[in-house]
């Protein structure tokens, strides 16, 4: 036993420990000798994520093929009382997919389980695993001549299941809604290794609860998602991209209500941008190209799709003619090349990767009400530097919903140690900004490790009891993703 | 007690027969006098439902003015077990609001809970408590500028609780989705009174397991809905309706795609009827008019909606053309003012209506993949036809959520009562085609007490055990709604 030593402490099961490793051979004989890893090296990608911020330990990775592996996995880890952390792509920002630092939990790795099992491109549905990559997925959809529209930073590398688990959001939920709207219908694993399988294409089905919901969102807490039925749509034949230089984040949400009122349905995505967020990636970004003559404090980068080959330009125009002429706007350029529009979303999505050359920063991800977000947007800025003189806020995101990802880059020339120790003080000066507007402390990514503590101090106490009580119901053992949410 | 004879029966637990006649001073305490309903004149409104296929008993109806004075209620009820269904408008049609007639239960009737609370048009949402009628809801949105979607036949006297606890569906599902995905927030009163308010108005909100569906669709099993946010819509600003003559339905579904491919996000509504449906309606519904000077065996009426004022007209015009070179459609109309448009709608939503003259009918709500209604509609005919010669089938409804009210009228001259005794047959010759093709046996009406027995026969055995498993998390006493969904 003498190599495992790191793995056990103090807090591991005394039933645990008088299992391995015999539990090792267990894991073998299921999913073949080949897929379980044991080996620090080899274990080392599953226990590390890319910020850096979450370490954990772990018995092995298991990494099964398929669903009655994940299914037996899944009971010999209940009947011995084995945790087990299900991981995706391992891209997640708040610690879900690590496990805890004390070890004696199992990694389970979905990554084989990457097949499409079924497309339907007239219903409009896709079956694909857990495992599938989103890009693959948006790949096997495009085939078809099909829109599978979730899109977002990591999605070269994040997976379906992972997706599912934090019910992801991204750069199109203003017209298709986040991960969550986007399934028809899920298989799942139960801590007990039962096989929940409702695999529906249907898009109504009034028979019983949604037991669908409470698995999606549930970060690997509540079961272990082994495939899905998802939703496409007919591939848009017209997209019109305008990068918009505007004044105020007042402005911004004075140009959003216009465009949905005069273009509605076809808003895809509405960005927003502060000036400092350009400057960083104009800066750190090769190949980032100005688009605008004129200097603007914000931009919004606002895509328009339609299904009708015609007009749509006519339309982005109108409603960018109208926004001049109610002084909402400064300037503005429609993309006229593929090229152009590429320039255009390399501004928006590569201000975090800019942000990391300014050096530490101090982020969060939350939402408010729409109309909240200008208010909300000049407190947070006035507390933060009341605060910390000299600090960088890169307020930018998606608008549209309400959210908005509040980043703070550490004064120039000040101390990135220093900075960062004050991540609670500057959390707790947003979440405040958040909390008296109803907003969310996490809009997108969840809540995992990072805000497993901070949640009950923000979240309705009956809430809390329910979620608690359902956790109980589901996984009584508590072997599921323990130490995560709840 | 002699006045209650007829409640109290051999299954009324015996804990609550002592508490009785007590139980009403305490209601009467916590609602008013005059809020308590026990004459049986008085509650026979509250005991039937408008087909009048259950009717129920109860020990009296108790209408709370506040959440406060519901949760009580609840409370008062789970101290001494007392059974609680709860009703809105009293419109569903699976039995779900009325209660068995055993008696011993109370009627919680929402319908004095009925004010907006708020409306914010700039975050475009609206917090309405459960009482209100679906068309105050609708008019209240409109009134600020607004659409809110959701539209159903009984929208003039269902209440928003109501559409809530039954996911309701309606006939702009298609564009907007069922009533679970127009709500962002909820308050709900729990089984023994403790209040869950997530009253949120955010689009993207990552804080643990999603409880609000948990409630949505769940008839009242699980909690009590009290109040809801409701998602607004900007208002159309044009809208065009088309009446289009078709072969098939596969025809009809060949348009359908043809649609979504050419006007995708601008399709509202995509409603099947066939050709007797239509003669049901000109035979029997005053001021109906035939549209189209060809017949033909089947109908679509095809509503878009955008948010331009211009090109729409162009855009349905082009889809018709297209279908009409491809042979996909006979002849077609474009409602030219809205005395048309209201001719078009009445040709549709009066069928049910219109029907009830043709003697009796054993009524579906099905679903299957929306590809799959095709071959499902013809093998139910030829199945139903070989059953019943003559017997007529009139299948119409939401064909663009393949969801489809397969109705069937008796054959012109046989007895009603002979016809009628035939429905569970009937049943499962329709069943059967839909559970072949992994279809609902029930998609926008729910289970209630009407499909109770024979859920277990067609769900997934593990969803049955997951279901009973939160019901019992959430309602240990079981006295919520009993006998409905479990």
């Amino acid at each position: 036993m003498q190599k495992w030593g790191i793995i056990f402490n103090v807090n591991t099961p005394p039933a645990q420990k008088a299992a391995f490793p015999g539990m090792i051979a267990g894991f073998e004989a299921i999913v073949g000798k080949t897929h379980v890893i044991t080996d620090a090296a080899g274990m080392e990608g599953f226990l590390r994520e890319p910020r850096d911020l979450f370490h954990g330990n772990a018995l092995c990775v298991v990494r099964p093929g398929s669903t009655q592996e994940v299914a037996a996995v899944l009971k010999l880890c209940h009947e011995t009382a084995i945790p087990v952390v299900p991981q995706g792509g391992n891209t997640g920002l708040v610690g879900g997919q690590i496990p805890g630092a004390g070890g004696g939990a199992i990694v389970l790795s979905l990554t084989r389980m990457r097949r499409l099992r079924e497309i339907d491109p007239a219903s409009n549905t896709m079956t694909v695993e857990a495992g599938m990559v989103l890009a693959a997925a948006q790949e096997e959809a495009s085939r078809a001549d099909r829109l599978f529209p979730l899109s977002l930073g990591a999605e070269g590398s994040c997976t379906i299941g992972g997706n599912l688990a934090t019910n992801a959001g991204g750069i199109n939920v203003i017209a298709y809604g986040s991960a969550r709207d986007l399934v028809f219908g899920l298989e799942v694993v139960l801590a007990d290794g039962r096989i929940l399988s409702d695999l529906s294409k249907l898009k109504k089905n009034n028979t019983g609860y949604d037991l669908k919901n409470l698995f999606i969102g549930s970060e690997g807490t509540l079961g272990i998602i082994t495939a899905a039925v998802l939703k496409l749509f007919p591939k848009p034949r017209a997209i019109e991209t305008a990068f918009i230089g505007l004044a105020t984040p007042r402005a911004a949400f004075a140009l959003l209500d216009l465009a949905r009122d005069m273009a509605g349905g076809e808003i895809t995505s509405f960005e927003l941008i502060p000036r400092i967020g350009l400057d960083f990636v104009l800066a750190h970004i090769s190949n980032a190209r100005e688009v605008l003559s004129s200097r603007h404090a914000w931009y919004v980068l606002l895509e328009l799709r339609s299904q009708s080959k015609e007009g749509l330009a006519d339309r982005l125009l109108a409603v960018l003619e109208a926004a001049r002429a109610n002084h909402i706007i400064g300037d503005a350029a429609i993309a006229a090349s593929l090229d152009q529009r590429e320039n255009f979303w390399k501004l928006r999505e590569l201000i975090p990767e800019a942000q990391r050359h300014e050096g530490g920063s101090i982020k969060h991800d939350v939402s408010v009400p729409i109309a909240d977000i200008p208010d909300f947007l000049d407190e947070v800025s006035r507390a933060v530097i009341q605060a910390i003189p000299g600090a960088r806020l890169v307020p930018f995101g998606h608008l549209g919903d309400g959210n908005i990802h509040c980043n703070i880059s550490q004064p120039v020339g000040a101390g990135k140690q220093a900075f960062l120790a004050r991540w609670d003080e500057i959390n707790a000066i947003v979440y405040k900004s958040v909390l008296v507007r109803k907003g969310s402390i996490s809009a997108e990514h969840g809540i995992g490790q990072l805000k497993r503590d901070l949640l009950p101090q923000v979240k309705d106490k009956v809430a809390m009891e329910l979620m608690r009580a359902i956790k109980q119901t589901l996984d009584p053992k508590g072997i599921l993703n323990p130490g995560k949410v709840l």
